[in-house]
């Protein structure tokens, strides 16, 4: 596959990608390279990731703990100890070898390392490959609330290897996979018809490659998120309270990223349908997609009314007023919708509808 | 006094400095203004600044406490707290009103918070006035190891109100002053000249404004500090071992920032006669102007072994390499300096000897 250029770097694509690796590293003289991984990309990524790697580089890897409950300001200070302890400097470079929340976490403790410091993120789930790849978004979560902490800054590169996919559980291809279907939701309804016959989430690396081209026009059209790029967070909103939520509560198990936003897309089509004249047929085709790939999940009121008080921490508010992207057709977004308080009720009554 | 025009603001003086505060207020829609403060600009320069502010906004004051132990990640988790638990968005404005401390860390904590939000700087102290004014570092400490963690960022705007040095004691007036004497050694001997004449450090508006002026023409010319910037760094590289191993030591009196790079000043010019034949009488000179100005500090075999230990962390060496800025001559720097070991000793027994 081609490869894909962004702003100020590439997205290079299997072979391809090693390729790029290898020359990059070959031209740059760095002190030292640093890959940092999680329990499972070092056991299930790594090896092969080194086995590709041609020259004799002084590696030294760091691991974090996986998961959302370690994407924040303590896990940076594990980092940012560890790079100081073996020698780190300006001329270092950090390879970050996971998911979304270890690429996020990884690009963020380099932009601030010694004032910031070169890193190369190499995504290994399905979500952090069609979504954390481009858009220099990096961060950490702050208590319960989602990349609170971060600066934008871009990779040297972004490498995605797709055999990484058999790496990981159902579970998580299908939460990355609502990412694409956003993707089509937003952008492009051919693309969303293509989506909707995918059963198997491993062989898919063409429409992996249309998702990030996707989300490559977004992001360069709009680098800092003053317009264009608000419709990227399509499903977002209450999406993330939705994941919030649950990562807080004691009672529930956690949803994947993926399972959140998607129960967020199916609530703000119907807020759509209600405030644009989204089709009510397109509604429906969302809604009976997005619950073929993902369990339905039950929301008590007291849930519900606890969700609606995280929404107004979303950082993409302003001035106090919760602004939301909607559709009024598949592939046709608007943004910086607000939403009467009323509806809230009907979108979750909708969800939770046979 | 003029405004001096920075890469993408200006630091303004005295009255002028309030005149455009009140415009960009009056200009901008901020959503929330976030004053932060230490328990010494909240009592003896926060009153006088928001008599000057005119209009009717929503201020919240955020204070932290003051010193150079606690410019850390900890106290970066405590202010991006309350920004958030007090509604602050992507559209809200934190004005620092302090110190270098905490101007480099809300400048910090400004620049990660939602991924970056405005922030104006208001230098309190003399050091903070001619040093951390211009160039847009930001950033805190990692255990003893100073400005590990940061962004280079730049302020909406920078206000230097030179009142405020009324409030300071002598110590930390002297302290500040250190810095503008690195200018002159940097960059102008006729300065270094004039500035040899003051003892009193409250009424020296013009050489603060000569300082700005120095110190901005350089980071201009090198935002990113790949190569002259590093003169600025001239007497800091032994200084900020002094100055970390006394903030650690639990035996010795913190030494202030400027009187640590005092220190390094002298043993860097000593290293100068040596590598790259500062004359004589300018070494002496140099000595002689730091002494008369800040108490000579006894340093034991010991302390000297622990602050060379030190020096390996400095932030600006790569490749192993302690690199150094040396003069040739008053005015003249040349950086990336290697300095062969057995010189140390040398210069803190030039330094010890009277």
């Amino acid at each position: 596959m081609q490869s894909i250029t962004s702003s100020s770097y590439a997205v290079h694509f299997n072979q391809r990608a090693y390729d790029a690796l290898n020359t990059h590293l070959s031209e740059k003289t760095y002190s030292k390279i640093f890959i940092l991984v999680d329990e499972n990309t070092h056991t299930h990524c790594l090896p092969n990731f080194l086995a590709q790697v041609r020259g004799d580089y002084d590696f030294e890897i760091i691991e974090i703990e996986s998961g959302e409950e370690n994407k924040n300001i303590e896990t940076c200070t594990g980092v940012w100890n560890a790079l100081s302890e073996l020698d780190g400097d300006r001329k270092s470079l950090v390879i970050n070898l996971g998911g979304g929340v270890l690429t996020d976490l990884g690009g963020f403790v380099a932009s601030t390392f010694k004032r910031g410091i070169d890193f190369i993120n190499v995504p290994t789930t399905l979500l952090s490959m069609v979504d954390a790849s481009v858009g220099g978004k990096t961060g950490v979560d702050l208590g319960p609330l989602k990349n609170q902490i971060g600066v934008i800054n871009q990779p040297q590169m972004v490498l995605i290897i797709t055999s990484f996919l058999q790496t990981l559980e159902e579970r998580q291809l299908r939460s990355g996979f609502a990412e694409m279907l956003k993707h089509g939701l937003i952008q492009n309804k051919a693309y969303w018809e293509a989506l909707k016959k995918v059963q198997d989430f491993i062989h898919i690396d063409d429409l992996i490659y249309d998702s990030v081209v996707i989300k490559n026009e977004v992001v360069l059209q709009d680098p800092t998120e003053q317009n264009l790029r608000k419709i990227l967070n399509y499903g977002h909103t209450l999406g993330h309270a939705i994941e919030s939520y649950f990562l807080e509560s004691k009672t529930h198990k956690t949803l994947l990223h993926g399972e959140a936003i998607g129960i967020g897309m199916i609530l703000e089509a119907y807020l759509s349908k209600e405030l644009l004249g989204l089709p009510e047929e397109e509604l429906k085709d969302i809604k009976s997609t997005f619950l073929s790939y993902y369990d339905k999940v039950v929301f008590s009121k007291e849930n519900i009314t606890t969700i609606l008080s995280l929404l107004k921490f979303d950082k993409k508010n302003s001035h106090g007023n919760i602004n939301f992207v909607l559709l009024s057709a598949i592939g046709t977004p608007e943004i910086d919708i607000t939403i009467p308080d009323e509806l809230y009720e009907g979108a979750f009554a909708y969800y939770a509808d046979h």
